[in-house]
């Protein structure tokens, strides 16, 4: 791990440096595939299903046989797990529901801003060795409680043609309305243009590797929106000397684990902490499952020691964490000024396990610096807001002359002239 | 203008076409400035500013003489219609703060949601004959409201080095900190990368030509976020038998005079209002000062009769207008069903022009149809949310074990570590 001590402000961006790729090759291939799909439709998808999954079909729509099935392939004790976790994160995220507030600005002129579903979504669920129903209930849940109408879910098969009963079960259970057995850039293709089976949707959400962060990328020329750009997980932990080094260590981990390209970063104001976390990290590492995972974003890692809370802070703002960790007596300090960071968890008995699974907060979050201009997925991210007015006889009196003014200052005269029409006709 | 009776919904896409332009070419341009930009900040920006805008200057900043200046060039009535905007969109924008509202998702588990605002904001403001200094208001009133620290805002000089001093007026009333003379595309990189006098900034916002609303799209490969993909100004209004053709006709001449790329749309379940609305454009149009930019576009425009409301309401929604006005004894019913829409404006004294400047709604707005999915600019447009959670030794005993089922279910035993760790030691 590296150790570093006291850096100087202007050594921050290369300490702070996130690993960069380069996606040009990857976009010929993107390319490629989207203008396929949007040529053939579901004839292309199953060519790169086939091709890509390893599975020939031409049907991807899962059926309501497959998913009543998947019930039994669960056990109930992960049902329990899951429900719990459903409904937290159906208190957290009901909670940011905001009432319509009609403002009368100047007298006779009434405005409301009102936000609406976004109509169409589609949540895109990577395969692989993890299936990550986690992620389906941070998608799905606020979707159902923005009231999107079509909710279109799209994961890769196996080589046998199957989706995970886990993905299919909670898929479900969140209120998904049609699962598309298709993954990587197809998928992505299919939900952007639409296909004879899979709907063309308004805003793509969800994780993926570099294939689907470049497809996603893509889908925005094409008159769709995401949910935010990608990057490596990160975990930025702040800590004094009280804090508990194996708990750090652990959370430290659970971040590593996620890919070879994870960042962890320690920033603490303790050297003897530092060297007590990376004790821990060693021993804890070796009982790991996905240890060589883990073991090559620990060597990528930083352990910085600052003098200050001051400086601590700084650096933080600074880099943007996506989790911020923080274990320190100065908790209040750190909570009132953190200006850039996706999620922030408090105190020694809140790892980040916590708010990727089941406290209710989501885990889909800004990387990659930034949370500094976007906010995590929440209940927003699934509707608009739109601007109402309705303005009296009396309101545009009031504001008429105003328009007429700056409208013509501006050079505008037509938009003087619609005023001016109904004012003379009010005289 | 083209008229269409009943058309088969299989026609309306046609019909909705939105005009288009390849960008490939712009693309080439932009990079180049970009890179040279990135490279040789001020000097590259100081090159393409005489290139472009035929001054040659080494500092660009404005200053204080400048601002003070501009306060003697604005007639006191101009200062009195823009402090009258200003306060009622002061008004309307506040009404949208949120308050952190803590959620015990839990026993012991307290979750919360926080908006915070965005450090540093860049706001640009096109040139050319109309000085827009209507839409930093909307951009700088929200800045503020949200307490972006910075708010850097770009505009060209004219030959003489000058920007309208109405622009230096307003922004400095809305308190811009810091106004650069820069235009177009070496604007954007300047902002997007910093220079050794502009800062670099984490949002761009604003309106502009074909190549500035390139060079934002490219700005977002450098972790820079937009305020939302840009495209011609949009008007749809809906209208019955009883709805007034003079105010309509002046309404749709305000949105054309925009641009001759600019879409005008009449929807109308009466055939005498086409005929009447097409009469008063005629001879409106005679009088405008930019008749030959609004001839271009209303030649372009549609006027489209339909049978019923059901069938109006789902043209709507199907185009997703930037602006949408409803003269209807029926307006309740589009209000309450409208899903796509922009900004709405109910009833026949409620012009266009009046959002565009002085009822408090925002003026930036989605266009293209993207008012499916995006919202228009707002007050959360300058913050983002972030989360916070802090679990008390009840809590990770509440629902640690479903962490534990979840993560291990998902592959991810690091995950499950650093809950496990705990729970042992609470035992």
């Amino acid at each position: 791990m590296n150790k570093i001590f006291n850096p100087e402000p202007s050594e921050w961006r290369e300490i702070l440096k996130r690993p960069t790729k380069s996606v040009e090759d990857i976009e010929e291939t993107v390319n490629q595939i989207f203008s396929e799909v949007q040529k053939s439709g579901d004839a292309a998808i199953a060519k790169y299903t086939e091709l890509f999954d390893g599975f020939k079909t031409e049907e991807t729509r899962v059926t309501a046989m497959e998913i009543d099935e998947s019930r039994n392939l669960i056990s109930q004790e992960l049902k329990d797990a899951i429900f719990l976790a459903k409904q937290n994160i159906e208190k957290f995220h009901s909670a940011q529901k905001t009432e319509k507030i009609i403002v009368e600005t100047s007298p006779g002129v009434k405005c409301w801003q009102e936000k609406r579903p976004i109509q169409k979504v589609g949540l895109y669920i990577p395969g692989g060795s993890a299936p990550l129903f986690s992620t389906i209930l941070m998608l799905a849940v606020p979707a159902a409680l923005a009231g999107c109408k079509e909710v279109v879910l799209c994961s890769p098969p196996n080589r046998e043609g199957k989706v995970h009963p886990a993905i299919l079960y909670t898929a479900d259970l969140c209120g998904v309305t049609r699962i598309h057995k298709v993954g990587g850039i197809q998928a992505i293709a299919g939900m952007t243009f639409g296909t004879e089976t899979i709907p063309k949707v308004y805003k793509i959400f969800g994780p993926g590797n570099q294939f689907v962060t470049v497809a996603k990328q893509l889908s925005t020329r094409h008159n769709v929106a995401i949910d935010m750009p990608a990057g490596p997980s990160e975990l930025l932990v702040v800590a004094d000397e009280d804090a508990n080094a194996a708990y750090i260590a652990s959370d430290l981990l659970s971040q590593a684990e996620h890919g070879a390209d994870s960042q962890v970063i320690l920033v603490a104001t303790s050297k003897e902490l530092i060297d007590a976390v990376e004790g821990e990290v060693e021993t804890q590492l070796q009982q790991l499952p996905r240890k060589e995972i883990a073991e090559k974003a620990i060597e990528n890692s930083r352990l910085i020691y600052v003098e200050n809370q001051d400086t601590a802070l700084e650096l933080i703002n600074e880099y943007g964490p996506e989790h911020l960790i923080i274990c320190s007596v100065a908790e209040e300090f750190y909570i009132e000024n953190v200006q850039n960071a996706g999620s922030v968890f408090i105190g020694k008995f809140t790892p980040e396990s916590a708010g990727d699974y089941a406290s209710g907060t989501n885990h889909t979050l800004p990387t990659n610096g930034y949370a500094k201009q976007y906010s995590g997925v929440n209940l927003d991210s699934f509707l608009k807001s739109m601007t109402f007015q309705k303005i009296s006889e009396e309101g545009i009196k009031e504001i008429g002359p105003a328009i007429e003014l700056m409208a013509e200052a501006e050079g505008l005269q037509a938009h003087k002239n619609a005023v001016s029409l109904r004012l003379r006709e009010l005289e």
